[in-house]
């Protein structure tokens, strides 16, 4: 826990050949109005200054070098430099070492500073991996260079909808997958009882936090109808159903396998508080049409609280000013959600 | 064709234990409406007069044995007695061989009517499988039932969701699915270059259909962010992007392969008229949450014209008066647009 009472969110300013810097800008009043928060980016001053340009924003930049001294406000953006400082000359939409290196020390610092309460949580713009790579950063993703940066072993991404006009449940829907970025060939060896189970788990936990009462969760089925009795495919009656008459037993509200279709439509509709989705384009297909913009990625699993936003860096449009905030504003407003329900559970 | 201008429809009542009775008599008035057609009941007349009552309506039943007598209007429901008259008998959500046999005989002798060009096209409610095999009618379903009275072999189901809010595209949105009720551990054997062609070729000619210019196709990737290059999969580069490269030297208007998650924004905001899924719930998941109540099911590869409703028999709902008609509704325009279409290019 930060020393101050208002939770403080690192936002790292990822990969500044994309939206990153503009998306932190655009979105900076409602990311300070919106949030009972402290709202601080982790980056370089000079790029976020470009940004202010960019968009004719009346915001200052706040140099800071330490958390505590960090007043933000809808016309103050505080900066912790903590990027390479010739970030500054990275030109919109390439992929560079420069780049890479400027997100890789953004990132750690953050985390570094959420690992030891200077910051409450970690909120990230997109990078590029291949940038990442060619500053000598040899993971598969963000998520991973956290992951290892805190040392944890077991983490999973969730998707999150907050409540909407397209999301009736109060709490909005997380959606987690058992099976994410894999070939579709390879998806059978993941889909077991212990990694249902795991997702289930998680799902209900998180949501536990983000409605403070026990959620309901629904399950896909892996095959068409829910596998219509055995008839295609026979990993409901194996392995789904039983597990979730085992989560049942622990105590969770769960019900399923449904088919993907229509257990959606039920989410949509509030009967469900998360979703346990077989593979990534169950639940993605689902979410993105339900909220293209407003999607939250949610790091599960993590001694620190980490959200971020749910698209990439858009090199195609970056820099132009077209770059919509929704994301990253709801990944601000989650974070703080979650780290003032930590600080009272604690 | 039929011997008058006016194209015929005949709709079958499907099983009588499910809403088909009642979708018919609620929607009646927006089918005769909407359309210059006339719609003509394939089934019992004392189901029909049954849910007339059970819904309040001011129709009459105006019973035919022929369809060149059929004179509709919003008050009168011209009904072609075809079905068993015991099937009045039928409990509401009872699985039984008398209502099998009615939905049945209402099929066959819709199918006959079309093929004699009797009837200009066929427009289906749902029926119950294990209801049809009680009755002695072992096909695996309607549509393989239908293909088999015309002697169609290479058939294949499409589902539709005409222009509205939801959809921008001015002719709709369909999309063919490549695999369809397969277990997902044997879609792989399917997803050959034939069929993705076949199906692109199938899309491509049904939306030069609807829209009377050539339509934009765009195809589903297989596998997550479809791909990304090789790293979850390797069907977008061996199979699926060679056979768009085919279809394209064809002379049709198709891209991709695309994520399956972002191809579902796109063509929900009319950059694309069909699109091709590699899977079930691909397509599902995206058409149920754009418009639950008003997607249909067209057959292609038939000698005659048949839409369906694309819901099932909602034993659990029927005969309460709760039953939405809007998917029978869209079926019977489509089936309208269709025929006239077919008559003017004949």
């Amino acid at each position: 826990m930060s020393s101050n009472k208002t939770p403080k969110l690192a936002i790292t300013m990822g990969d500044v050949a994309g939206i990153g810097p503009e998306i932190i800008v655009g979105g900076w009043p409602r990311i300070v109005q919106h949030n009972d928060c402290v709202p601080i980016v982790y980056g370089n001053n000079s790029v976020i200054e470009k940004a202010v340009t960019l968009l004719g924003s009346d915001c200052d930049v706040q140099l800071i070098d330490n958390p505590v001294f960090a007043k933000p406000s809808k016309n103050v953006i505080p900066c912790l430099n903590c990027a390479s400082m010739n970030a500054i000359d990275v030109r919109p939409g390439e992929i560079s070492h420069i780049a890479g290196e400027a997100a890789y020390h953004a990132i750690v610092t953050a985390t570094l500073h959420a690992m030891l309460s200077k910051a409450d949580a970690i909120v990230t713009t997109p990078i590029n991996k291949k940038a990442l790579n060619l500053a000598g950063c040899h993971f598969p993703g963000h998520t991973e260079l956290i992951a290892s940066r805190c040392g944890a072993k077991n983490f999973a991404m969730m998707l999150y909808l907050g409540p909407s006009g397209n999301i009736q449940g109060a709490a909005g829907l997380a959606v987690v997958h058992v099976t994410l970025h894999t070939a579709m060939q390879n998806i059978f060896d993941e889909i077991t009882s212990e990694n249902v189970l795991a997702k289930i788990r998680l799902a209900n936990d998180f949501m536990l936090k983000m409605k403070g009462q026990p959620p309901a969760i629904g399950v896909c089925s892996l095959n068409p109808h829910a596998g219509e009795n055995g008839l295609f495919g026979h990993e409901e009656i194996n392995i789904i159903t039983p597990t979730v008459v085992i989560a049942r037993e622990e105590g969770i509200n769960v019900s399923g396998p449904f088919p993907a279709d229509t257990i959606m439509l039920k989410a949509r509709n509030g009967e469900f508080d998360a979703v346990v989705a077989m593979f990534h384009d169950q639940g993605h297909i689902a979410l993105k049409l339900l909220g293209m913009h407003q999607a939250v990625n949610i790091t599960l699993g993590l001694p620190i609280i980490r959200t971020s936003v749910a698209h990439g860096t858009a090199f195609d449009i970056a820099w132009q000013g077209k770059a919509n905030p929704a994301s990253l504003i709801e990944a601000c407003r989650v974070a703080g959600v979650l780290a003032r329900n930590r600080r009272e559970s604690s």
